[in-house]
């Protein structure tokens, strides 16, 4: 399945199938210089990736989030300085969504900004694949170092997800499910029809097509952000409580932002005179097998203060994007008296539930 | 006197008179958050700067081209993302050529991008002030990490070169004499005539002048550049050698870029049949108190290993700048042996005028 971007300029090819990552020679023909950067775990699993291009340099990078960091960045950044590259340099990032950001980051910052192409071999990293952000974290939070970069080509290879470990499919089952709440009622339901529980999840069962109207409608949102009507931040549902205890926590992504939109239900009852059912979420949470006992492990001024920290927020205080319905999501200001309210609700419902 | 940029968007005002820096008030007044990042010795040298802005954070950075480093980059980011800023947020520098550089790479990659504003101190800073390049450098060299952002004002306040030191008078003169030798004959004699020596150059007596056509000149190169003719490049005539010798020999940026158009006259004589006269030239630098001494440490080897990490090489190999005549520049490939034929002949004019 081929998606084209539609920006005004810039645009780039998505490829979503199994075996897209034999496209990449082709892709990379005219660079003079090529640096693969592949996260450790998938070179592991799928080791005929090491020596598949012969006139590319293949850097092994630490797995996952913790790579998202400045000591990581200098020291891969100084490995591909060794070789002298010319701007006519391309880095390519296999991994999942972590890897993208960072090795983004490095493109973006490369001799001021070299290309990148992305193979994603994650659920979560099909996210990531539209809208350009990439970036490292701070001590301070998440994604608090970056820059807006966009690839020249995604291929998404389908065969990379039959690894996957169960936590992986949990976590990027959050965004394609964050996708369809933002998409409408059908979109959710035909989600949840297909995968009841755990069990189902974990077929991945026609993901491919859940793939793709993810991609679709986040490339949605982010053209509409073009436009400069600020729906970009739609995208940040569930974010706002999830990377607040994402960072406290040190919780998968994905788990994070599934409790963070467990959360906003809440919170959108509260302020929005929604009618949102979080008991029924909650057990979906629980019928998927998301670890929820963390939700225990809580403090409200701690996670309070995390949410201080949030990009989005601006001179009135946090911002969280709320939905009035399925498919209807606002950004509004939420005081901390609202916040704590809902957290409290949270905890209640916790130990009504567990 | 003002001058405006001419992209097709995003363009600036720059301000170029005394007191100019009193406008940095209103310009900041509708920002959520800004930081002044100043550089130590102009701190130090104008005091009444530090309780001048009631609404901002003060940061003093380590001056110059030191703090052009990740470990000052880590060091200062995460003392603003202390702050838990927004996005509507201004970074100002106040400082020369480096401080600019500096702040706005920081400006390009906090949080994605924030605005900043730019305060030149220096001579030489008048050349940053166009172009949006920022960056940092690396063990392998000069500005390998950076991006292209572009400030939102320059308040060129030329009150802060009464205090320049000779050194740094001498380092800012060479780009405003390359953007002479860019421009045409006239303007070259225009310089020289009004500072054939040491003593003229360091009253900068119309400085003013000269600054605002730098400016004026460096702007029409770089808005040719963004139809894609590749005349940008230009802005490195001197910069091949000048940053090999520059970064080999801690040399002032400006005293290497005078030795590099040096350099550059004795290549463009061998190779494209040009009629300069290096004598006439070395002897303006000595008039003009450049250090030249220097020259009898350079090696060939070394300086050749350092001018192939240039980012401006292509496959082909190391890329010059080189003048057919005043006014007419043209990039061209020169090889390994002409640059140690051209090496040799530097060296041997040296040894006869010192």
């Amino acid at each position: 399945m081929l998606l084209n971007t539609r920006y005004d300029q810039n645009n780039y090819p998505i490829i979503v199938e199994k075996g897209a990552i034999e496209q990449l020679e082709k892709a990379l023909s005219h660079y003079q210089h090529v640096f693969i950067l592949i996260d450790q775990h998938v070179a592991q699993q799928w080791p005929f990736l090491k020596n598949k291009w012969n006139h590319a340099v293949l850097i092994e990078i630490p797995a996952g989030e913790q790579v998202k960091h400045l000591n990581y960045y200098e020291t891969f950044m100084n490995q591909i300085l060794e070789y002298h590259p010319t701007r006519n340099t391309c880095l390519v990032a296999i991994g999942g969504g972590a890897t993208g950001d960072f090795v983004g980051f490095m493109a973006a910052t490369l001799l001021r900004g070299v290309d990148f192409i992305q193979v994603p071999t994650t659920l979560l990293a099909h996210d990531s694949s539209v809208g350009g952000k990439v970036g490292i974290n701070a001590p301070k939070g998440k994604n608090l170092i970056g820059a807006f970069h966009r690839p020249k080509t995604v291929l998404y290879d389908l065969d990379f997800l039959q690894t996957l470990p169960k936590t992986e499919i949990l976590s990027g089952y959050a965004e394609v499910y964050k996708h369809a709440l933002l998409t409408n009622h059908k979109a959710v339901t035909q989600l949840e029809t297909q995968y009841p529980t755990a069990e189902h999840l974990y077929t991945l069962q026609n993901i491919e097509v859940f793939i793709v109207s993810g991609i679709e409608t986040k490339l949605n949102i982010v053209l509409a952000d073009e436009k400069e009507h600020g729906q970009r931040k739609f995208l940040n549902l569930g974010h706002t409580f999830g990377h607040a205890i994402e960072s406290q926590h040190q919780l998968a992504h994905g788990h994070a932002v599934m409790i963070g939109i467990l959360f906003q239900y809440i919170v959108a009852n509260l302020v929005l005179n929604a009618r949102f059912q979080p008991h029924t979420f909650y057990q979906y949470l629980k019928d998927l097998q998301y670890p929820l006992t963390v939700i225990e492990a809580f403090d409200f001024d701690q996670l309070y203060t995390r949410m201080l920290s949030d990009k989005k927020n601006d001179a009135t205080g946090i911002q969280m994007v709320l939905l009035q319905q399925i498919g209807q999501p606002k950004v509004m200001h939420v005081s901390q008296y609202i916040l704590k309210e809902a957290f409290q609700q949270l905890l209640q419902l916790h130990n009504e539930v567990k």
